[in-house]
């Protein structure tokens, strides 16, 4: 099933892939179709975050196995910085270089406390494609990684969300005005998304809409004004964004 | 002007204090009465957490004049830590000391980015009482402090907004069990808010009903299951919690 929050000439509804089309529905959370459903062409829409979280937690060094031999550690992004498919990043040089980094994005479905290795998979909504955003030059300063983290539109989400996707060997490809810059496989992220939802939800409740960023497998690049960048995730889609 | 969110028979409404009671207006952010306002006695309403903030930010190392020697830096609580008056804080043993931190809270009125001296105070919806919930010797282990600052209702925030105030010199008391533990004046922290604010928005924008704690002047002790803890600010109120 893919779901998706979509702007349209009647206002911003949640959604519903079906027959090559978006059927609205009552919440971005479920399938239900709206009692009086209204179908729009993929033409007549604009695709917005297909969640507004309240929470956002990203992972440090979880990128290659080699990660393993330190303890997991998360961080936040605050949930203003959260954007859709096509938003705009401002690049600014006076805070050195803006780098971006493809991740696969898990979707948090329930309130999500102290999960296990078996109640983690319910707690999972479904999956998306997600670009952390950095002001990679500011983490030397900033200990938090607060200033580094949370410029706006920092975190592009989209196009949707798919439930039914498999985590393990997704290929992650990021592209630079058209062109290929790296590619990899979530097979290679130190921690699979259980165990980094097992760990997070041990200090962090997580909820409805709420984003795990699940690390970065060096699918990342570092942007100029002006650029187009896109992260591709086989299964997934693509999120396209641009830089000012 | 005194702005709380009320729980009511009728249900949950913004209200401004008037005639020693509670009028219901349209929005957290504004005194303006409902059409129909309702009139609310004291002992008929439970106090909330006076926002319902998408973005808490916290204050390392801001506690003493002699903080001024490092840069100022910032962290993010997540807005799921957010809780109000009366809420319990669960004391696990297993995540070491939990501490409590009476700070002086501002409660952002609008969209604030890159706010500068002149612009800030506008930027200032009013100021209320918060407690920064820690567990102290997570962050032994958690370079980002993501372990430390984010367990269930680890943000108190309350008993309502005070939009007059003057931030510069009020007293922060700490009580535990009814039993004064410390007591500072912000006037001891190393930057003022509007100091503060410049600085984090240049990073993170906030917006409406967002908070900045604004550090911690020694205002801080460790509590045990079963603890009562209120943090008292002259001019602003009483914020009353306890352990579980």
């Amino acid at each position: 099933m893919r779901l998706a929050r979509i702007a349209t000439t009647s206002g911003v509804h949640s959604a519903v892939w079906e027959d090559d089309g978006w059927v609205t529905t009552n919440s971005p959370y479920s399938h239900k179709r709206m009692s009086k459903p209204q179908f729009f062409r993929p033409d007549e829409v604009a695709l917005l975050a297909p969640v507004e979280p309240r929470v956002i937690v990203g992972m440090a060094h979880n990128g290659s196995a080699s990660d393993r031999a330190f303890a997991p550690q998360a961080f936040l992004k605050s949930a203003r910085t959260a954007a859709g498919p096509g938003d705009t990043i401002r690049v600014d040089p006076e805070f050195g270089r803006t780098v971006v980094e493809g991740e696969l994005g898990v979707v948090i479905g329930r309130d999500a406390r102290n999960l296990t290795e078996s109640s983690a998979p319910d707690a999972i909504l479904g999956y998306t494609v997600t670009n952390d955003i950095s002001l990679a030059d500011q983490s030397l300063l900033d200990s938090f990684w607060t200033q580094t983290k949370n410029g706006d539109n920092f975190s592009p989400i989209g196009p949707w969300i798919e439930t039914d996707f498999d985590p393990s060997n997704a290929i992650i490809t990021l592209l630079v005005n058209g062109r290929q810059v790296a590619e990899a496989s979530t097979a290679q992220l130190a921690r699979n998304v259980v165990e980094l939802l097992v760990y997070v939800t041990r200090y962090v409740t997580l909820g409805p809409g709420d984003i795990l960023m699940s690390g970065c497998p060096g699918t990342m690049c570092a942007i100029q004004p002006g650029d187009a960048f896109d992260v591709k995730i086989s299964g997934l889609g693509m999120l396209s964004n641009r830089s000012s």
